[in-house]
């Protein structure tokens, strides 16, 4: 079964030989996309979708997201505009929050939140654990994220749990945490950051990330300066996220890590640091010094309860400098390459796993039309709910309305 | 007919008495509010529908638009965001576009427009002219508008049309072309800044409205100091817009303007200094200094392609130093005061006008349904469209979903 998209006034394909074309047509097949081109020379196929001239570009890959929670946190975001600054330590009451609730619960959270993301253009998403901080709430909340999205991370080093010793906790997470959620997860993060993780605490975990072959992750450099990049940098993590502090030599570090093979990505979370009123991260200075930079949301009740990539695309290109061509293919491309996705992968169990973040053959079929006739009205109408459709894994999620 | 609204989580009603309601319901008959109170007290009415525990809130009241236009400027947005500072020359080109459109096509974009509006929450809207700049092409903007807004404004002062003298120019608005518009209009703009209107011109078209007995209103201090600030609370204009560029002093007049009787509302649009990456108006300041306060969109091609209050707010909240009471109040019952709207008052038809704003007995039953629990989540989740429901003058525009 194969559908044909045509009448694509803009289509971006975030491909180099491809680059962005007018008057487009694209064919999916099965959850692949098959064929993409000028519309007067499309295939036929058994299907064909006409989206009357609109903007088509691939579905936003949210690297970073914290969606198995339960709980509440208006107040605490209240208290924030009302002057209190933002602390670490608010995660806590959404770790006693989803320790209380039942895996049904977590599960329509995360459900009715990747509904809305899928909604908003998100066709690939990252979650993480990290509000369990016990062997067995870790690991349901691995269990629960697998199967819903399409990277998990394991984030038992979100923070020292109340009562606990935090060298102690440690041993455990790099132990037998990390042991008993391996096998549910793709990547280990730690949260490397004044009141959370030290230098020494984060590379304990990182480490033990690494010698079981997992993929690493830093939240880093959020709330000040911190050891958070260059540890990541030295020790190959697939990114380092949040990024809002960092020196002139940070910068070139996290360019420098690509020279000669991968690097690590640099993943800002614009919606992050307007919810929290600290500054933005300097999206514009490492783009201008060769680094990969990709944008994710950071959805969860405390920071940034937003799942909104279309705001964070918007913010980069008004306020953090960015081309609106830089910003999408942050949120689209630079997801897909922090997720280790911009190539064709395997899965644990040897199935292939197709490309994220490009619209080329080959590349899964995730894809979202605007209701505007370039990708540009995403910064140039902000706030205006412009998705159209949305095809992911070469179906249509969200329908085209006629 | 009379519909109850029951299972309302938080209502906000902007009426001192009733403040912030929990477990609230109101009652619509006709275009009116008819009854507010606990939902337990509730009286019996034709219809009933049950929010579910949602936030209410009264509909937006968008103060500020420019919405009869025709014609595309994404090219010069793009330059924009590539550097290129914002100047008021580009007016020229929607000018141009606007001349050439049919009345079919400019009540269209209108049309589609405050439709998109609309299911944003905006239940009463403000619409200018100004991209006509002939007495002929301004007539027939304000012949379009009038019955689609709530509030239509004359801006043939909104730029000297190419190839006139500044001057004559002038003589023109605030002569003839004033006269013929003066029917169809309930205030006349002018755009007072560096480029466009200077102080003795501003105040010639402003004497000229306020001799036939017309509101006044002031785009002033968007790109820099100017006349504008003292020009509007002396001559006691309804508002001045933009407001970016304020000294304490202007600060100052705009808070007493209010002492012993109405004055002048400061509307600040924060979606227009975030598109020409400008800075954000002192919103806080004045609060603070105890100006009137107003956020509208400033929807226009040019400077602030978006409908989206909800956006606005949310940058208030998030950059500007609001809490989310204060930035909901301006975007609703400040508008209203803006609008002159916000008690009850006769059209020149002698026809009652039901005041905007709030949401108590007697007022227009204009009110948004909010998927979340309480209004807060309009800047806890910036960029998620939050709308669930909306009703206007009693209707229901957009329906619950069940
Ligand atoms: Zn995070
Ligand atoms: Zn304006």
């Amino acid at each position: 079964m194969a559908t044909l998209v045509t009448g694509i006034g803009e289509l971006t394909t975030n491909d180099d030989e491809l680059g962005r074309m007018r008057d487009a047509a694209l064919v999916l097949e099965g959850e692949l996309v098959a064929w993409v081109g000028p519309a007067a020379e499309a295939p036929a196929a058994d299907d064909a979708v006409d989206v009357g001239g609109r903007a088509v570009l691939p579905g936003w890959v949210d690297s970073h997201t914290h969606l198995v929670f339960a709980g509440d946190r208006t107040a605490e975001f209240e208290a924030r505009m009302a002057g209190e600054p933002y602390a670490a330590g608010g995660i806590a009451a959404t770790v006693a929050a989803t320790r209380e609730a039942s895996d049904p619960e977590l599960a329509a959270t995360l459900d009715r939140l990747a509904d809305e993301a899928l909604r908003g253009g998100t066709t690939a998403i990252e979650v993480k654990t990290g509000y369990g901080l016990t062997i067995a709430d870790e690991a349901r909340s691995a269990r629960i994220a697998r199967g819903r999205a399409d990277a998990v991370t394991f984030l038992g080093a979100h923070l020292v749990p109340e009562g606990a010793d935090a060298d102690g906790y440690v041993d455990l997470v790099a132990g037998e945490m990390l042991e008993a959620v391996a096998p549910l997860v793709d990547a280990v993060d730690v949260f490397c950051e004044r009141g959370a993780f030290d230098e020494a605490q984060s590379r304990r975990v990182l480490e033990a990330a690494k010698e079981r072959g997992l993929a690493m992750r830093v939240h880093g450099n959020q709330l000040g300066p911190g050891p958070g990049v260059r540890l990541a940098v030295e020790l190959g993590a697939l990114s380092v996220d949040h990024v809002a502090f960092l020196d002139d030599d940070e910068v070139a570090l996290l360019a420098d890590s690509w020279h000669g093979g991968r690097g690590t990505v640099a993943t800002v979370l614009p919606a992050c640091d307007l919810s929290t009123r600290m500054p933005l991260a300097p999206a514009r200075r490492l783009l201008d010094a060769g680094a990969v930079v990709a944008i994710a949301s950071n959805c969860n009740p405390g920071s940034s309860y937003t799942t909104s990539m279309a705001y964070c695309v918007a913010t980069a290109v008004l306020q953090m400098g960015l081309s609106v061509e830089e910003a999408v293919r942050a949120a689209t491309l630079g997801g897909a390459v922090a997720l280790d996705r911009d190539a064709p992968r395997f899965d644990r169990h040897g199935q292939p796993l197709p490309p994220l973040g490009r619209l080329r053959p080959g590349a899964r079929a995730d894809l979202q039309v605007l209701d505007a006739p370039s990708a540009t009205h995403l910064a140039y109408r902000p706030g205006v709910p412009l998705v159209h459709a949305v095809w992911r894994r070469g179906e249509a999620v969200l329908r085209p309305r006629s």
